[in-house]
């Protein structure tokens, strides 16, 4: 351990640096390096995360802290003039917690530290101000009693509140000093009460006490909770920084603001913040005052006539300015500032990366690479690739008012207004005549599918981040709410109601897909642009990435727009989705209805020109790319009606009793469809779907063929989880297929994999793949079986397991690496050991998400695939994972 | 490869022996093996497996082969004084096939190989009778053409039929020479038709046909299929047999029968069997005539007055019955023997180990280990283990007449007849009457248990073997037929149809929960008998097994009879069994209706006294041995009535209205309840029901020691996929569990641990003993989701799976070693690795099926739990493993 465990900074000269983070925490070391720059910084010192650790080992602070302390403010005495609990110029002092990261549910900070019966006077003296210190005393002994003694805040309040209404006076400003005195003297009494001793006059204990209680404040059940979560290690400690205060409130030559080098907003290299004159920070935030622009750039509505602060002192502007740039310059990254002019010298109190939107993210990593001061990977690591949804699609209007009257799960990114309606027969309707639709369901079916099509946005109050809903609405890039569980639904009345109101079929409402909100009326929209600097760091991205991108689509559209957005083939066509389009679903329910194999043939012989033709023109959009088919794969009683008006109708279509189309529904029902009758199980057991369907891939891939189109067909088999499954269909393909071959005098080369999306087909990857030629990790439902969660049902408990930190994220959004990973590894591993050629990739929802993505590249995917619109996202997580790996082997 | 190809016996020598097996077929190993004993066996030779392993890899026949087949058929005729082809004193011989393992699919036998038109002939003199001759010779010539040519069998029998009517005549027996002689060249055209050529007239042609037709034999796509299930491997081959042909069927002092060495349906040490006088092997089997009892003791009601072999052939009995003891201490079995006796000479023509009757095998196992004719090590390994259900029910009386209507599976083994009642509550209330019931539902649910419990036994039309139906009845011992999809019921009617039959509600009909045969009427049953030879065969496997046996029960009855069967403790007691008890269901089902915490805990301190009774109940009965209690595992909607009427009830008895009651079973609908709200995520989200679960638990431990009884709980936690649910878990039952010892002053050492019952929970077994103190193996649902089946819904496509061979085994019937085993070891495996002392056992269904338990024991569990019943086939199969692990180490 070392034997240094404070560090000092102040006037130009630090002892610590940028680089030790670990020792000093962020806060500190920024200060550290702030200070070695030459720009002005409040003189200070840090206590070590050693120190930390030595206390949580012992029980007592190490030897020699104490001495180490006394001789640090002994040199910001000496720096400042002032003397620590002096009764004329007393030496206040803000002591602020600092971990490695920024970490919620550590004590904040604590200010004016350092004053006392006998200071208070001093401050009175210093500032020429009475009112000012007696006020600032109080707030001091609030903050100290609530932060380091843990006393409650509604104790202070009640007394505060009393004495406002003995004095007649509504805010706080209003007191006078003599309030301010009892208000005081009645603040110790709490304190007294509380912790049977008197409030600390003694400015060194009140040091050591507020130092101890940053120390164990990284022991709060919030930090423990948040740092299980995030794996937080719990023996880094955190460090304290005791910094000299300085007051932005010392009249209209001070002030305190916050000041961003770049625009954080658009991205724009303009300089931008605000500020508030003759102000504390803590008056910023209370928001009574509107603060002033820095410079023209900054203004907004609220602020235009207020002077900036390049007019009112263009010196200190310049200083900031110049400070700012040098900031971004040196950290380089865009810089979040927070500063304090005391009586017109400028103070920097805080330095750091600063937040911004998805569009300034990109278009700052972007330009900064442009401009040589990061390389072309740093950029693409600036990028937090799930974020580059936002930029897909329409966002709210920031400054628009919202009204939320309900919230669920953000389920598909985007923002949509429009007329609740709860039929989607209806929804198509209206959808088909331009009427903007918001098609709100307890949850949805296949049968929803042309109305929500046509809707705007989809709004459910069951289901989770894969209900049906949520991927659908995904696949097509619409908004979506779901598991809106305060939501209900009453589709007799046509309304649902919330929290006592009640919102009717026609009414407006607006939904957010990115945060789950939902709210009434219109919410104005802004429309995404693809910006110059967006199309710039895909490209980049794939001169990086190892690990192919595909996209999950079915629809000639959905293609294109996978094309679009970069996507190098069809990492998953869904044939099922292709038999509700129109009136094929009337031939679906006929080949269910038929008694016999002949009468399913008859019925399936319609739907091959229709599949047939929709293979070809998918064909046609991936030109020399690959395309993988899956056969078809849910139960087959999500193709039978369920409404006694649809019966009717099928019964007249058909010929077949209600009665009949009734027991046959019946009869397919399942207690657990997800485990059911569906995938290959259905193929072996009713053939004929599936050999229709291989002859409609085989006749469209030669019918493209001879259009000149090179096509590269791969048809996968779902829900194998035995290896004689995959041996009787690869069987029933290649007799189909080469039957066809030989009818039509052409060959084509097509394979025949799996989908590995069971515990059993991960397990067995190596039996498996001596007959696939290929696997696609369906990561959704390997998800549902490998923890046990029905996504439709999980609404009812993952929310809270989140909430409670039993989960960190919903496995259905992210892949679970340590229990799902797993089996996606063994079964890659097992797999390519025997066949070292097998093509591995995932068509699970996982495929568009960050994190998940770089888990992929890191197991030797051959490549993702998700919806259209989260290419660009997989695209730039698949760079980054190259990056990371690169510079994790140089380290 | 050995340069013999051929292996002779004949004349009390031999060049093989039973140790030949592998070369010689089970078969040929046999005859060589009692040639050399001494005992009479027509002499013959034995081609051997590597021949055919030759025939396969070359497409030709080994050189030397032809030689050494002429070679012995020479030595043939050499001893028998006969000619091949003579038309005085013909040589004839019988071909058949005989591999390692007796198997369907190859070709069995052909008879009087060597007949020609010359040759027929000489057998019509030897025997001194033309007719016979001829219709040996036509026989053959069918048996030839369609055994070895597979010319179809109709094509005969059109002819014979034409001929028979022409003649006039009903039987073939009636048939005279001249008719024959007509049959003779009809067949030869069908041959000559089908074959273009002529029926060979070359004996040497007709040998080398048969030859190459038995080795073809075992190539035949059943033969295939046949070894694909049953893991034979394809490159064994199959020898083929040439025997010289003795005749039963040459007067009053011939004759043929079969013999066994002890009675193959009791297991008495009594020689027993029947033969047929004047007769071949074929009349015997065609049933013409009522064959004699050999004995005394071998006399049935049919042939009571016929004379015994003892009576009229004292000596050739006498020669018999020696020989039957001979082989019976040399095979160290109890021998089935075919005989024929020609001309007052005995020849054995086959002796194999006898098939026989459940009890049989115990009784004669345990007897020949008393005889000391074989250990006790041998005894146990003799014991199907499987079989042991038999003893363990009531079985059909094997000489009733049954009228089978439908067949489903057998799900819980035994036999039951009584009325046909639909509704539960009648079920019951008949039951309670003390009427035989069998409960008819399309699929039952825990509203029925009550019905169930106190009906004979369970018939459904729905469901697979570990259906709720399925699983109930097998822990309640209770015969039940499953998913019998054939059966229409109809509820409203009160009727069930099958098959065009109408079965009315109180109509008899009688279930086999062995075979899954469903019949008509009451078919006479016969009760079990605990005998002396079975427990003592038990008493061996506990001296041997090393793995421990629990029961899975939950009622005292249940606990009382699993002590009985020699469990040592409880493996899985199902609390929510508990709750559908009487009255119980209210309060649970108040408890779901409750709005508040607060009138939660209210409804369930109604159930804490009764399930603290329960437990103690069960504490007392396993006194000093372990009982596990699980938690609380089923979803909520479980609990809720469906029904009109019980819903009416409710509301009138809750006070709440029958809409409110509606809505809350509408909102507690889930899409797939397999991997829905249960087991632990409801037991974090409603920590009540758990706390008051634990408070029982800990209660009854309590009381019952101060009683004296020694309490082992160890409280487990269903559904666990997170660490974190174990953690939140343990906590929560440490917590009550102190405040219960704190309140009672006493101290009652407790274990908590988990179900493995998620793919996810095996996978990251390592992290989840970091809490758990014991796991058990769930491997009911583990098989559910590791296969992503549904046991509710796999009805629809697992037969079919195992009909075609897709499967071998019903994975919820027989452990899936491959896929779900895999998992189990790894678990057990990552669980040991963090906590060594971690208690590992199995709860599923598997812990009483031979097959699984053996795994079981070789992976390391330290026991297995199963339904009562089942106890004493586990105990079997554990001794077993230990065996067969200790055996295979030896060799």
């Amino acid at each position: 351990m070392a034997e240094k465990f404070v560090y000092f900074f102040g006037n130009g000269h630090a002892e610590g640096s940028k680089e030790m983070r670990n020792l000093l925490g962020g806060k500190g070391a920024n200060l550290h390096e702030m200070t070695s720059l030459g720009i002005p910084v409040p003189p200070g010192f840090t206590i070590t995360t050693e120190a930390c650790v030595y206390y949580f080992k012992t029980g007592n602070i190490p030897e020699g802290l104490k001495d180490e302390v006394e001789n640090n403010i002994k040199r910001l005495e000496e720096i400042t003039g002032k003397k620590f609990g002096d009764n004329k110029n007393p030496l206040l002092v803000s002591v602020r917690s600092g971990a490695r990261v920024s970490m919620p549910g550590m004590m904040d900070t604590i200010l004016n530290l350092g004053l006392t019966d006998d200071s208070v006077k001093g401050l009175a003296k210093q500032t020429n101000n009475e009112r000012f210190a007696l006020d600032a005393y109080r707030r001091f002994i609030q903050m100290f009693s609530e932060t380091v003694k843990g006393i409650k805040h509604v104790h202070f309040e009640e007394i505060l509140d009393t004495i406002k209404k003995n004095a007649g006076v509504k805010n706080d400003s209003e007191l006078n000093a003599e309030h301010l005195q009892t208000l005081i003297k009645e603040y110790k009494t709490i304190y007294k009460e509380n912790t049977n001793e008197d409030f600390p006059q003694d400015p060194w204990k009140q040091l050591w006490d507020a130092i101890l209680a940053v120390f164990n404040s990284w022991n709060s059940d919030r930090a423990i909770t948040y740092r299980k979560i995030n794996k937080i290690p719990d023996d880094w400690g955190t460090a304290v920084n005791v910094v000299a205060m300085v007051f932005g409130n010392m009249g209209e030559d001070s002030g305190t603001g916050v000041a961003f080098s770049r625009d954080p907003l658009t991205g724009e290299n303009k300089f931008y913040g605000e500020f508030l004159p003759n102000a504390q920070g803590e008056d910023v935030v209370a928001g009574i005052r509107t603060p002033h622009a820095l410079n023209e750039y900054s203004k907004q509505e609220k602020n235009r006539d207020l002077p900036t602060l390049e007019e009112t002192m263009p010196d200190i502007y310049k200083e900031l300015y110049d400070i700012a740039k040098k900031l971004e310059r040196h950290y380089r990254d865009m810089q979040d500032i927070e500063f304090t002019i005391e009586r017109k010298k400028l103070y920097l109190l805080q330095t750091r990366n600063g937040k911004r939107t998805a569009r300034a993210m990109v278009k700052i990593a972007v330009n900064m690479a442009e401009e040589g001061l990061i390389s072309k990977e740093d950029a693409l690591m600036r990028v937090d690739a799930s974020r580059i949804n936002e930029l897909l699609h329409p966002i709210f209007d920031p400054k628009a008012e919202k009204h939320v009257i309900a919230k669920g799960l953000g389920a598909s990114p985007g923002a949509a207004h429009g007329k609740v309606i709860f039929d989607p027969e209806e929804a198509a309707e209206l959808g088909y005549k331009g009427e903007s639709v918001i098609l709100v369901r307890e949850e949805t079916s296949p049968d929803d599918i042309k109305g929500m099509a046509k809707s705007k946005g989809v709004l459910t109050s069951r289901g989770g981040m894969t209900s049906h809903a949520a991927v659908v609405a995904r696949g097509m890039g619409k908004p979506a709410v779901v598991g809106a569980e305060d939501i209900e639904v009453d589709y007799e009345k046509e309304e649902f109601r919330v929290h006592g109101l009640t919102v009717k079929k026609g009414d407006y409402i607006s939904i957010d897909g990115k945060s789950g909100e939902v709210m009434l009326g219109k919410v104005k929209t802004i429309d995404p642009e693809i910006f110059e600097e967006f199309g710039k760091l895909l490209d980049w991205a794939d001169e990086i990435r190892w690990i192919g991108v595909r996209a999950n689509a079915e629809t000639p559209e959905d293609a294109k727009k996978a094309r679009e957005f970069g996507a190098e083939g069809i990492g998953l066509a869904r044939t099922e989705h292709m038999f509700f389009k129109g009136e094929r679903i009337y031939a679906m329910q006929e080949m269910i209805l038929a008694n016999t194999k002949e009468e399913r043939e008859k019925a399936l012989s319609k739907l091959l020109p229709m599949q047939r033709e929709d293979f070809k023109e998918l064909f046609k959009v991936m030109d020399g790319y690959p395309v993988i088919i899956r056969l078809l794969d849910p139960p087959l009683h999500e193709f039978v009606p369920k409404k006694d008006e649809q019966i009717k109708e099928l019964s007249k279509r058909t010929g077949v009793s209600e009665e009949k189309i009734r027991e046959m529904a019946e009869s397919l029902r399942e207690a657990n469809p997800m485990l059911g009758h569906r995938g290959c199980r259905l193929a072996i057991t009713y053939p004929e779907i599936a050999e229709m369907q291989v002859r409609a891939i085989i006749e469209a891939a030669i019918e493209a063929k001879k259009e000149g189109i090179k096509v590269k067909p791969e048809i996968m088999v779902p829900i194998v989880s035995l290896k004689t499954e995959i041996d009787v269909m690869k069987d029933l393909i290649d007799k189909v297929a080469h039957k066809v071959m030989e009818e039509k005098g052409e060959e084509v080369d097509y394979k025949v994999g799996t989908m590995i999306e069971l515990p059993r087909a991960a397990l067995l990857a190596d039996e498996i793949a001596k007959t696939a030629e290929f696997f696609s990790f369906g990561t959704n439902d390997l998800t549902q079986t490998t923890f046990g969660f029905s996504r439709d049902d999980v609404g009812r408990f993952v929310p809270k397991y989140i909430e409670n930190g039993l989960l960190k994220d919903d496995p259905f959004s992210v892949l679970d690496q340590d229990g799902v990973g797993q089996l996606v590894k063994i079964g890659v591993e097992k797999g390519k050991s025997t066949r070292p050629e097998l093509e591995v990739g995932i068509c699970g929802e996982h495929g568009g998400e960050p994190k998940s993505v770089k888990f992929c590249h890191r197991i030797g995917l051959d490549y993702v695939s998700c919806s259209p619109y989260r290419v660009p996202i997989a695209r730039v997580a698949a760079a980054q994972a190259v990056i990371e790996e690169k510079r994790k082997r140089r380290r």
